[in-house]
């Protein structure tokens, strides 16, 4: 056989997707942003539909060994509402797919779908379809969540202009973290499953890792703010990809402050634990499902009103790069280090 | 251990989804159906959007040892496509997520976006989004398609009345029939790789089971006709088994005649040389993506002549049960032995 065979891994999950949809035509007039942003959106006859959908499988995204079930309906649903904070929207109905082996029971469904309903109660949604199907092997959650915003308030990826400051809300690096203390703790249960995991003192970091919160209320406090972004995304695979979206699809470059990076206490005792580097944790660890925008520089005083945002850095010339400057005024440049699943 | 474990199989693929999704509340007054019907509804400015969700998983819902690539990225397409039909609406925008294992080439997934592509096309759809991401094992395909009806236009599975005709579009067993023919296939070749496959012949059937149509030119045709079907679903899982889904949503049940049901001469002798009951074929094949729909009696003339539409039979009251009036003027009463998942 002759035939070209491309390593998936070779393209990383980024570009995979971006190859395989480059062919994707907006054949529709209402369909208004295609794939390329944290969600598509739709023109409807008062405002924009806006559309989200990610898969979750076992043993890639999640590890049943040391998450609970419960956890995971509220994390499936959390991340794809965090989709749409990211476009400034509000999340109105979901749909969920779930591929089950016959490993579970309707019992361990049920309790998935109790997790999956506090986070529709917490966010206001309601889930209006899916379908269950088997599976070979494992568990797949593939959700869809459907929200709305109006023209004016629909923020993408590509608004950020030189000048505007970008600002990133809660903390940085527990997420990623917290995996380190479940993965520590599911060894040591491994060599020994007598011992007791010891998971006390790193509460926060674990909540952060297994039932992170979608920042709805950032989004909120925006609008009554009256700051509306110039540009946003979710910190889903770590700050310096995400940074790296918005300069590709934005055509400017950031500069950050390592000293302006917001870090927990319980992140940062814990990298230090771990011998692992803390900025680096805050850069490159995923899944702490924060808000990255842009703002206008006129907004610097209503920004500095909102607790949990904080400014780390502005937008320069393209033609500068994307920047850290380190704690002790090196210039390193940023590069994309997040999650890769395919390896 | 105490605890209770139900198994997944005691409740059925259906019984399952509507017991975890019994607890699904609308809580936004824009989700006017939720789960139950072949797409959820939401109220727009314009009318309604309809939305519907599938997953496929490999080794369970399609074997990929006779399953061109480009086939099957073609089906997951008009399968969904046929749920936005089942509604009487016109579908407008498709996200599409897959797991992939490292056994699958960049090369071969982009083999499946070309049927999926393909089939957009021929559908006028949009690919707006979706997500790729690694699987543990195999192809796990997850399907989200929005559509859009007007009020007016929307066809629930519950308004079939008393009286009414129900009509069936194309032919039944065919795509049934032509999956025992590639199953048959596959063992002769796993006895003997020297073998090449006799599918000459099959091509009708075969075409059914790997590429199927959803009926949109059928949906067109009623709309030109001026007739608004009373209720309708599509043939996923057997007529029998969509028969009994009307009945429990519209509360009526239905008298069907064993010798209107629609079968393709090729159905029928691969039936007889497989020594398969062939009204069985038509009763519980799955697959078949064609409409199943009431019409006011009234509009018995304007069916008659659309030339792909069948009447199989009428609508009576619940209380007589659905039943089957076979050549030889038994009654035999209709269960479901629809396509089980779930086993």
């Amino acid at each position: 056989m002759s035939e070209k065979r491309t390593e998936i891994g070779s393209l990383g999950e980024f570009g995979l997707i971006d190859h395989l949809l480059k062919k994707a035509s907006a054949k529709n007039t209402k369909t208004i942003h295609g794939p390329g942003d944290d969600a598509a959106v739709i023109s409807n006859g008062e405002g924009n539909l806006i559309v989200s959908s990610d898969m979750l499988t076992e043993g890639i995204h999640f590890d049943l060994s040391y998450t609970p079930l419960m956890h995971l309906g509220y994390k499936a649903v959390a991340v794809n509402v965090s989709d749409i904070a990211a476009m400034n929207g509000t999340p109105r109905h979901i749909l969920i797919n779930l591929g089950v082996s016959n490993r579970f029971s309707v019992e361990a469904l049920e309790v998935f779908y109790s997790g999956v309903y506090a986070a529709c109660e917490d966010y206001n949604i309601d889930v209006i379809g899916g379908d269950t199907t088997s599976s070979a092997s494992g568990l797949i959650i593939s959700i869809t969540v459907i929200g709305e915003v109006t023209a004016e308030q629909k923020t993408l990826r590509s608004g950020a202009k030189v000048g505007d400051i970008l600002c990133v809300s809660g903390d940085l690096g527990g997420a990623y973290l917290g995996l380190q203390v479940l993965e520590r703790e599911k060894e040591v249960f491994k060599s020994n499953p007598e011992m007791q995991p010891k998971l006390e003192g790193y509460d926060y970091i674990i909540q952060r890792q297994l039932k992170p919160k979608a920042r709805m209320d950032v989004v909120h406090e925006l609008r009554e703010s009256g700051i509306l972004p110039s540009s946003m995304i979710d910190i889903s695979d770590g700050l310096a990809s995400e940074i790296l979206h918005l300069s590709k699809a934005s055509q400017v470059a950031f500069r950050i402050y390592e000293e302006n990076l917001p870090i927990d206490p319980t992140s940062y005792n814990t990298a230090l634990e771990f011998k692992i580097d803390s900025a680096s944790c805050m850069l490159n660890g995923g899944e702490d499902y924060e808000l990255l925008f842009t703002i206008d520089k006129n907004d610097k005083d209503k920004i500095e009103k909102m607790d949990d945002v904080h400014m780390i850095g502005y937008v320069q010339p393209l033609s500068k790069g994307n920047e850290l400057i380190s704690k002790n005024q090196n210039v390193v440049p940023i590069t994309a280090q997040g999650f890769k699943h395919f390896l």
